[in-house]
């Protein structure tokens, strides 16, 4: 039965989004030396952890990409414990030459001791995006980096020329993207939430959206990569609401919706997620609790959802209000990984800082993110 | 009246051994050019920060040193949000030549987003030791490091010479440890818990010792440290039990117990809460929490009780079983602090790494700590 017969909004899959990626890596591929070299790090006896690394190795073996996966820990004897031996597993991928990029299967140990984990997998090789040094180039908009840059622990100090093309200037590669968040922008883009007719950096201008969840490795970078694409951003969180937006609240000049921030700037809001859903193109829920769903009474009339939690965070009417609905995002999210990971060998950066006891061999970043 | 005449343990306060950081610290000062400056940076309403930062002000006041407290957000102007503009103030004394220390006055957004700002402290600059790579070396055992790698984003690839004695050889300095952590090895040195005829780096040699809570800016990198130093440490949170140590649990030879790994090693306890408390030595608490209290009747007679917690994590009563009782060690985590910043001008580190955009100005970091 189409939408229009049954009066319903489309529910739309990730596989055609996923597919567009998929070609693009293998065309990618055939132009290589070698084959990429991806490590997957299990680490726990979790079944979608599990189930996850057996995607991920599925979707290699289809594009060609050597995975090896490290069962270790509770993943490899339930005798030993969940996580142990992790960080050595981690150390010894980013060492190995011959490896292109890691990956970890989280949760493991908690938001805390997980958040070490991700600073532990070299930036080189982090194909999730995880890494302090590319969230600071997210929630600062800085699009392109001196891929010298990535061995430096300190933020640059002089700001650089904000990006105007999706292409990045000469010497500078674009910085990597967390995987999650990028996948959602992906996914924007291909229902047409992004407008092609405006100027790069600024395609989701006119457009507001709500967020639901404020963590660091899906719903913060996520409100501010949309926020520095121009649109209006609702962060919902379970104890506040803020507001991302590169655009000036007030002004006095006439044009000043056209001016705006070189990146977002964050407000608290007032109004309540009813108030935020009522005005939303676009909500995006990503709340790890299958107990939480968002009113589909208090969606706007025709607006986009996507649901990024585990669970369903939408209630099983929510075609009644949305003209569009994407249940799960993940083979999209699967796809930006490898992406990551095959154009770390288009452009290997030889930089031996032995100065610094740094070895960078497959380098994985790229001038093809986001 | 006395502990002996009350039958009870010491109640032992912190400012004995804070006067003796502080004496220190003062002698050091008048070698000193010109005074250390330290920027504080308060950007909520929070009361206890509030005190803090007063407190911090007036330690310094006392010692010669600068001290700027930078007031943000809600802490400026009740109608900004609670923590509006910190990260911009961090970046702005990372780059301010004139400053030598940071510290920002935690929670602010919750630990998650905490960390985040917590690495975008320059680590020339780190006084508190949040930044990545100072954990890092905790955990790694790395008690010295080369200057010049801190301006690296990888940790090193070679492992270092482990320390043998407690100044670091020619080239290199200590590395900075965080300070509530680093405050709590000081009480147990100042209590005699440490034992100072064993050899430099295995001096808890023989001590068992349970820390209640695992957070990765308290409860785990304690332990670690503590299993770094020798001793036998369970760390207890509120879903598992684990116990950190160097040496190995089972061995064929005859004099396993002396040999021991370069660093601790982590395993899963099978032991309870009270079956811990029965073993230790030494209990410390640091759970955020009024309601938890460690139970007097679990303590083994005779133990040492720190209480690192905001509020009492002991029973009224905890001197009835414990030789040595610290209800708070506040005072000497600030001196920690203020030891840091003050050693940064003695080792000045001349790097101007211009190559990555990094330029290190007062170099906070030392042959002083730990």
């Amino acid at each position: 039965m189409s939408a229009e017969a049954s009066g319903k909004g489309i529910l739309l899959k990730a596989d055609p989004i996923a597919n567009v990626f998929r070609d693009e890596i293998k065309a990618t591929l055939t132009t290589r030396p070698r084959p990429s070299k991806l490590v997957g790090i299990l680490a726990t006896s979790a079944a979608p952890s599990k189930f996850y690394a057996e995607f991920t190795q599925k979707q290699c073996l289809a594009l060609g990409i050597e995975f090896v996966l490290r069962r270790i820990g509770a993943a490899a004897d339930p005798a030993l414990g969940e996580g142990d031996g992790v960080e050595e597993a981690i150390i010894e991928a980013n060492e190995d030459e011959s490896v292109d990029g890691i990956m970890v299967y989280y949760p493991i140990f908690g938001v805390q001791q997980d958040h070490y984990l991700q600073q532990v997998v070299s930036p080189f090789k982090d194909v999730e995006g995880l890494h302090f040094k590319f969230h600071y180039n997210l929630y600062h908009n800085i699009r392109y980096l001196d891929p010298k840059s990535l061995i430096s622990s300190v933020p640059p100090t002089t700001a650089p020329e904000p990006a105007v093309e999706d292409q990045p200037p000469p010497g500078a590669v674009k910085s990597i993207l967390p995987c999650t968040p990028l996948a959602v922008v992906k996914c924007l883009e291909h229902i047409g939430v992004y407008n092609k007719i405006l100027p790069y950096g600024d395609r989701a201008y006119g457009k507001t959206i709500t967020v639901i969840n404020r963590s660091e490795v899906v719903g913060r970078p996520l409100a501010a990569l949309l926020a520095n694409d121009g649109a209006r951003v609702f962060s919902i969180d379970i104890d506040s609401i803020q507001e991302y937006t590169k655009r000036p609240q007030q002004s006095s000049e006439s044009d000043a919706q056209r001016r705006f921030h070189p990146r977002h700037v964050v407000h608290p809001c007032s109004l309540s997620p009813q108030d935020c859903l009522a005005l939303s193109d676009v909500v995006v829920s990503a709340v790890p609790s299958a107990q939480y769903k968002v009113k589909t009474a208090w969606l706007k009339d025709g607006c986009v959802c996507v649901n990024v939690a585990a669970d369903k965070n939408f209630e099983a009417d929510v075609r009644e209000k949305a003209s569009v609905y994407m249940p799960t995002i993940g083979k999209v999210t699967i796809m930006m990984l490898l992406r990551n990971l095959c154009v770390s060998l288009r452009r290997p950066i030889d930089i031996i800082a032995d100065d610094f006891g740094v070895h960078c061999a497959g380098c994985a970043f790229s001038n093809m993110v986001s």
